[in-house]
């Protein structure tokens, strides 16, 4: 195993858009899907031990989950935990990941991945992982792994590649990014077969992605540029607590993969999904013959078509006359709504907070 | 207060109608259905206590409900709990409480109530129960109380009046009972304005109501027709455990009232519902203006219309796209089904229990 190489986990999210599965105190990352015992977060980082050791996994959160990812996590020792004392989206995140590691390991190479996807081909995700590294480590190199789209998603975004990089085969050179394109537009993407989507995997050394930040995103480079004695060191905390929240909330999408010209795409074939939304999550399971998906728990269905049960807890549901419903229940709260307004799941939360409580999101 | 005057009270029922909220362990005349603070039981005993003194009301039960009852009315003496060892229907039920105040007091007159039926217009119904008893106290009747139909409901018994009884205006000779008539013959029957449904609710003396049992239901009389003696001893506790269980299961319509020549009927507007049925609790309960109802929850909705939402404890809900359906969540079940299937929920909880176990019914 390289030694120099490491793996960041994002795992701050709150993954509203799955309440009530995902809830503030326990987002999605920290759940068990799939029954199997695993978080999502525990099968992120079960998926790339065999690949970059314990000892170089980082894990970047938000402060309130410290505790969770602690019990889940044992193995991953505490320094390796960066706390973040607010939410600023992802590209805050991974500067400050990235000077950490860099001060520990000024050659290191790394891998940033979300904690909560759903990723079937392990064995092709770790090639792809290997083949990235060793590409990123052989010159100034920003990599994204790029999922050949299946349908016209417009949740995701999507990358243009173009000429293909020397001696790889399966990466490319980046020609462009867009954002959650209208539907129109991703029938297009779809169709052209230049397009893959965004699986918000990213691969680069420490140096390359401080060198981008400084060129692209000056203001948070600044921010985090402290003297390299601080990082990794016991004043790293509360200079993090003083500089983090002043950090502009972006994503590292808009910070700098669609500015850099050094950016390029690794396509692969993963059998994955982002578990983004309900709709994906029932997309990633299997159905039954009336195409209803039980995620672990009981049912007994009446006249129920491409509906999704989910429920947290030994519990049974009795539904009849559903058609692409989302049925979710967990703790103190049930959504039933038609798999086509999940969208809307994320607002509705918002409204919940306001008028009934903390305690319900 | 008339010292001669009993309540019966029957609460061993089950209510499996009213799954999930109903539960085995906690059927529903031990729920608090309207989130006033007391059960349906409590509210009934609330009712009747003005005409009848605690020392007189005597409460009909399964044994394994002895601990909720005790719990839920403490002001109600453990003598007058009779504990059923076996399901029987109302028939033998019925018989035991008769002997058993007959015993205590043989000029005793009873009104028999159901534990979980809504009676709004709470001064009607104790002048009809006063009248009503003056009338069975002064001849050899037996009396049940009559509503006034509004829509031709087919899970209801129909009761036919005849002639007037002599100095009571709103008492009449039975002339026909139908139990649940189809949709075309409840339509006759609405339409003919001499119908009423069958309350359940019956009026007689102790020993009218045991002559009736010796000439129409010899067999469940001769199991109860022990000496006097037993009743209201320590002796009957061990006598009932015999010969309750040899009791066929059959209702008191069946039994008797059917049968008797000497039944009349007390037409009544008591603002009542049986809640038999979750559509019959919709249908009693207010509205709002997307012809909705909340029944004790939180509940946002979104192009949702005639639902029926209900939840044990403190949850939210969230809801799209229902139309005209009972959302029903209480402990570890959850009901989603449309207001129309409703009579199939008894057939469901049978199948719960088989596939997935008692701790689901």
């Amino acid at each position: 195993m390289n030694s120099h190489r490491y793996c960041v986990i994002m795992c701050g999210g709150v993954g509203s858009r799955f309440w009530p599965f995902s809830r503030n105190d326990k987002p999605k990352q920290f759940l068990d899907f799939f029954g199997t015992g695993k978080s999502l977060l525990q099968l992120t980082v079960d998926r790339i031990l065999p690949i970059v050791g314990a000892d170089n996994i980082i894990l970047v959160t938000n402060r309130q989950y410290a505790g969770i990812i602690r019990e889940q996590l044992p193995q991953v020792k505490e320094s390796n935990i960066l706390l973040e004392p607010a939410r600023r989206n992802t590209a805050p995140c991974i500067c400050w990941a990235a000077h950490h590691i860099h001060a520990l390991d000024p050659e290191a190479s790394i891998v940033t991945l979300p904690s909560d996807h759903l990723v079937l081909k392990e064995e092709a995700f770790r090639k792809a992982i290997s083949e990235g590294l060793d590409f990123v480590e052989n010159g100034n190199r920003l990599l994204t792994l790029g999922i050949q789209p299946t349908n016209p998603n417009t949740g995701y975004g999507y990358i243009q590649q173009g000429a293909p990089a020397e001696g790889y085969s399966e990466i490319r050179k980046v020609k462009s990014f867009t954002e959650k394109p209208n539907l129109e537009m991703a029938k297009m993407f779809l169709d052209s077969g230049e397009f893959f989507w965004n699986a918000g995997i990213f691969l680069w050394t420490a140096k390359s992605v401080l060198d981008a930040f400084s060129k692209y995103s000056p203001e948070i480079a600044q921010l985090f540029d402290a003297p390299e004695s601080i990082y990794g060191t016991p004043h790293e905390t509360a200079f993090i607590d003083e500089t983090f929240p002043l950090s502009p909330s972006i994503s590292i999408d808009y910070a700098i993969m669609e500015k850099a010209d050094n950016v390029y795409v690794e396509t692969v074939d993963l059998g994955w999904s982002d578990l983004g939304t309900w709709n994906a999550l029932y997309e990633a399971s299997p159905r039954n013959n009336e195409g209803n998906v039980t995620q672990n728990c009981k049912v007994l269905t009446s006249e129920c078509q491409g509906t999704m049960f989910a429920v947290g807890g030994d519990k049974i549901i009795v539904a009849a006359g559903l058609k692409d419903y989302i049925v979710a229940d967990n703790g103190n709260a049930l959504l039933i709504c038609p798999r086509s307004d999940e969208q809307k799941i994320r607002q509705v939360v918002t409204e919940i907070k306001t008028r009934f409580g903390e305690e319900f999101v």
